[in-house]
């Protein structure tokens, strides 16, 4: 799939008191970021960022991947970092810096000291974030280097440059710039992600750097991107796999001077421009998901929420759901056999299904549909589907890609 | 891959009390199958079947998918069949008969009425298999009939028409015919099985059907299957995906006169036996996963029974390491990624990776190694994979077969 126009999936309306900016380069006030090539790609491209918040009382919240092998970025940024007041930000891409060891750990303080140096912040105000490769020793001296040359060039906006820093099988440049009208004035919302594969975030994703220019504090930072993320990165699935390197960061810069107060209709509103800017860029990473041509989206029902959640996560998923999603497939049969996997034990279990709004299975039991209208339903660029359990007041969605020829060539010739 | 010669994986050695019968299609003293053309599959082939076993006290037993979507054979043949005193199978391919509900149960009992018509025993001493589409209601009269048409054909073997009976996207036959030595004289052990996608059996297989001319009580019949199935079946995955309509089913007709007392020699001798043909057919129906090139084999170590079973599978399903696996490519950081995902919450893992004994991580720290060796070694046929985990005293398997574009090919254009 392409770069989709922002906001152009019916999943993810734009909030009426948000408006698109064009410039996703510019960052909103207090910020600037570099991107640099410093040799860790093969490609030569760019593959170390900095982003730098110049406010002295910049706040933060931080949420990482829940992998058991986190990599040394992840666990030095956790144990080292003041996650509430995060001034800085140090990548690379081209190398995870995971299943790296003891030394991954000195390679990733080196990361973290230049990241202090070239911004002009503490050290345990910068958090670092590195993907790529796995089990490969990354070369901190080319990183060090990197972050002193994107030093020597810390210009207002460069969202681009970071963007361009942290994509690996990226195809397109997920980013995207709101102006956001609160009831005291207008703030501004950037963010840039990354991620195409190796996606199926646990309360992150693979990367993602937000920031604004309103004054928020760090507890109200933590509690919206708590929710926005668990509404958004923790919902899509590109090929089941959570990764070592997940990291999503939101920082405050305050420059607007426009104040979010806890439980005011300001910070309603700037959490639904959160989440919809968080949702927005999820939706992108599936879009961009490894050869996909085609995403899913599939909401399920119940009166159970371990079995809603197990249900959705099964046909999102299940290589059967994806390939017939690739190939324009109604092939319902496959969404009860995974949601018969999820639920075990239990047959026979009275399933409803229903696809693009046309109900082809209730209480387990096929009922008469036309065929021929649901397979023209399904050849779209997008596909819902929806699934009932016994019982209710549960809900859940997770977005997916399909499964396409593209992501075996992928993954089957590229080493990441 | 195509057919392998039988016990040719380094994995399943042949014990030294069982030879290898070249004719699979002959079945031991007591049984007679017979496969016909009734029309269900759309290529005209062969999809009705029909196995009986003369002895009227014959034993049995079997074992079913766990799947909450079970389809209506299985729900009908638990019910209504006596499975300790299974006399006869009535099959057929080409649809599952699941998601078909209340009408699905009335298809079910029509075919198990014909088959016991068919075979001469009574209803309750038939189990019904079906394999193929989900949530098409099944045509049973042509079953029916089909089964009339079997019954008109009981010749001595017939095994080979009953596989291709219950073939769907498999690219081979999957049969053995083994000749056992136990201590009171020799029997006869056979089955068949069909499988190549929607395959993590849980308590079976697709489909596979056992037969002996031994003696056995009904007990240790269900004993032997439930261990054997435990250590073959259950531990195979092509894509992770449980199946509607998994049976497997041993029948004992007693015509050898060789009697297998429980806890004896024999039984010991009898078991193993019957772990080397379910584990071949197990293998092959890896081996035969859809597209698949290469097989893979992981073997997990550690001191928590359930993370190390949530990490061989998290390993085996991984679209990343059967990628790889498909693409000759080491890439042992993907083993480390998907350990991860199946610990969570406990970095960093100590985890120890080799491949095909080259060791390349030593508690979750790459360590040098001949790159050009290893790449060499993961070109074969067979790759296997070792997992350490923290702890001892618990060690399981997975075999899973690779990821490529054959498997794309087939689950986006065909529907199942």
């Amino acid at each position: 799939m392409g770069a989709p126009a922002p906001f152009s999936s019916r999943w993810v309306p734009l909030p009426e008191h948000c408006r698109l900016l064009d410039d996703t380069d510019v960052l909103p006030g207090g910020f600037r970021a570099a991107g640099v090539a410093a040799g860790i790609k093969p490609s030569g491209g760019t593959d170390v960022g900095l982003l730098v918040c110049d406010a002295p009382d910049a706040t933060s919240a931080a949420r990482f991947t829940r992998s058991g092998t986190a990599a040394a970025p992840v666990l030095l940024t956790r144990e080292r970092c003041r996650l509430d007041a995060i001034r800085a930000i140090a990548v690379n891409s081209g190398n995870a810096n995971a299943a790296t060891g003891s030394m991954g750990l000195q390679d990733a303080a080196k990361m973290q000291g230049a990241g202090a140096m070239a911004a002009g912040v503490s050290e345990d105000q910068v958090a670092i974030c590195s993907t790529g490769v796995i089990g490969v020793p990354l070369d901190a001296r080319a990183v060090v280097k990197g972050l002193a040359g994107a030093r020597a060039d810390p210009r207002t906006g460069g969202a681009g440059d970071l963007q361009r820093s942290i994509m690996t099988t990226d195809l397109f440049e997920k980013r995207a710039a709101l102006a956001v009208d609160l009831p005291g004035g207008t703030v501004r919302l950037t963010a840039q992600a990354k991620g195409a594969g190796m996606i199926q975030p646990s309360f992150a994703t693979m990367l993602c750097f937000v920031q604004t220019d309103a004054v928020l504090s760090a507890e109200t930072a933590d509690l919206l991107l708590s929710v926005c993320v668990q509404r958004s990165f923790d919902r899509i699935s590109v090929d089941g796999q959570l990764s070592t390197n997940d990291t999503v960061i939101l920082q405050a810069s305050g420059a607007s001077g426009v104040v979010v107060e806890p439980e005011s209709d300001a910070e309603r509103a700037f959490g639904e421009a959160l989440d919809a800017l968080l949702r927005e860029l999820a939706v992108a990473i599936v879009r961009d998901g490894e050869g996909s041509e085609r995403i899913g989206r599939v909401v399920v029902r119940g009166g159970h929420a371990a079995s809603v959640e197990r249900t959705a996560r099964a046909i999102a998923n299940s290589p059967l759901v994806k390939t017939a999603l690739h190939g324009g497939d109604p092939n319902w049969g496959r969404i009860v056999q995974a949601a018969g996997m999820a639920v075990v034990d239990a047959a026979p279990l009275p399933v409803d299904v229903s696809i693009e709004g046309v109900q082809v299975c209730v209480a387990g039991q096929a009922i008469g549909h036309d065929a021929e209208d649901l397979a023209a339903r399904v050849r779209g660029p997008e596909v819902e589907y929806a699934v009932g359990l016994p019982g209710d007041g549960v809900e859940t969605e997770v977005f997916f890609s399909d499964l396409g020829h593209e992501y075996i060539r992928i993954n089957a010739e590229y080493t990441t």
